[in-house]
């Protein structure tokens, strides 16, 4: 099968999908994106999503490009079209094509609309959760408006290499206050060693996470001590677990951060159940 | 004559002219630009440009495209197709294509690169600067890269949107201490009641300027009084002149901030002077 992609009201070989190079989001970041899960060929947690879609969207003043129901078909249909079983769905929306200038169009324009799909198979990622990873720190270098789920990522992307770089998996974030605000594109987690699990508080300082948000019903659910509150750099380092979570990783443990183990340097048991808990409940959701 | 653009090794037409949905540029801001001034069908300060392009891609450790030699070629060859005698080329690199992941591609791809030129007439913009300018104040919300010319420019988009909103031509950034860093495509000066001549130090704080480093070096043969130091809000509410610089505004004197006329309202001698001065440099470049 050759892979398909749906690009501003076409449907058409992934390679040649191409936009105008006066796309804003080409030469501005001036968008955002969503990444959908799909599972057994359906899209999981499509109601969460779609709200900090239509978030991101209203907090820069970009239109909804299209009804939801019409890219609710739209996103079946790369589905389909590229026989994804398990998967995701990539959705971006830009502020559209327009002569390059900072500020918006005088006369707005049609938002640009991309959607993508890829294979991702479950096993490796259910390995590596198995196995737990590594993560390093990295001064929080990004912007105030993380909040915003944009294109502009390239400070993640310098964090994730220096992350690979060092043999790691993923680069968690430390502001300059000490603490952990998330992880280049994960947030992260740790269990005290008294018992409480601890992300930090929904701002504009982290993204809000559609699996943060089903982890923190999960373990509630299960009558876990939670706190929303912020954790620094140090505190994880002598915590009892950690792990970090996002839509394609769920809950996946944190053997190590830095230099330093974390309790006995093997994924704890509350990850690992938080782990099974949270893919269930987005199991549940297919639609 | 329909425009046309450089795109990857070939000159199409403008309209045409497009780059894959999976060029990092698109997906991840993961790329640079510089804007270089046309004046009289040539290319003016290069070799300043050229000095800032490479140290962008040296930070971010994307390969230089094409020889320098190359590159001057293109972009002359875009200048004569588009027909410019003033104007701007729009250079734009980023780290190519590849399937979507934060860290670099595991196999390094040829950079993509982008070249457009366009017509600016320079009677509007002395016209602008002979009646000077409005600029709003607006909290620095950046990264902490602002000295890479990279193309994840959505804070300034919102910086500048909000500045038009408000009436006025540009915004001015404010730091969490109250120290004016620069403006969202332009830097910033005053010249105090003293008469200093006052500019943020170059930094990681800031986008160290080509025009800024004109007017660094004209103002000293002119043996004016320099600093390169912060400066509040408060300081430049009460200076004697303000005005900002970039390739296209060249000098352009700032007339009020926020509700506050700076001097008489007027554009003042010394940033007139400057920007006589300024222009002169940078046509005595051409090449």
């Amino acid at each position: 099968v050759s892979r398909i992609a749906y690009v501003n009201g076409r449907y058409v070989a992934h390679r040649d999908a191409s936009v105008h190079i006066e796309d804003r989001g080409y030469q501005l970041a001036d968008g955002i994106y969503e990444v959908f899960e799909v599972v057994d060929r359906r899209l999981v947690d499509v109601s969460r999503h779609v709200a900090r879609l239509t978030r991101s969207l209203r907090e820069l003043r970009i239109a909804m490009p299209m009804e939801l129901s019409a890219l609710h078909v739209v996103m079946r249909e790369v589905i389909h079209r590229n026989r994804i079983r398990d998967g995701i769905v990539y959705l971006q929306v830009t502020r559209g094509v327009a002569p390059r200038e900072h500020a918006f169009p005088a006369r707005p324009v049609q938002p640009a609309v991309v959607v993508t799909a890829r294979r991702m198979e479950r096993a490796p990622r259910d390995a590596r959760a198995g196995q737990g990873i590594r993560v390093i720190t990295v001064p929080d270098s990004r912007w105030a408006r993380v909040d915003i789920k944009s294109i502009g990522l390239l400070p993640n992307v310098l964090a994730k290499q220096a992350a690979y770089e060092a043999g790691a998996t993923e680069a968690w974030f430390v502001d300059s206050d000490g603490f952990i605000t998330e992880g280049s594109s994960t947030n992260a987690w740790i269990l005290t060693g008294e018992g409480e699990i601890v992300t930090a508080p929904g701002s504009h300082g982290i993204l809000s996470g559609v699996t943060r948000s089903i982890v923190l019903e999960v373990a509630a659910r299960r009558g876990l001590r939670l706190a929303e509150r912020s954790f620094t750099r140090t505190e994880a380092m002598a915590a009892a677990e950690a792990f970090l979570t996002s839509r394609t990783t769920a809950v996946t443990p944190v053997v190590q951060i830095d230099d330093q183990l974390i309790g006995d340097g093997k994924p704890g048991p509350v990850a690992s159940d938080l782990r099974a808990l949270c893919l269930a409940a987005s199991a549940a959701t297919r639609a």
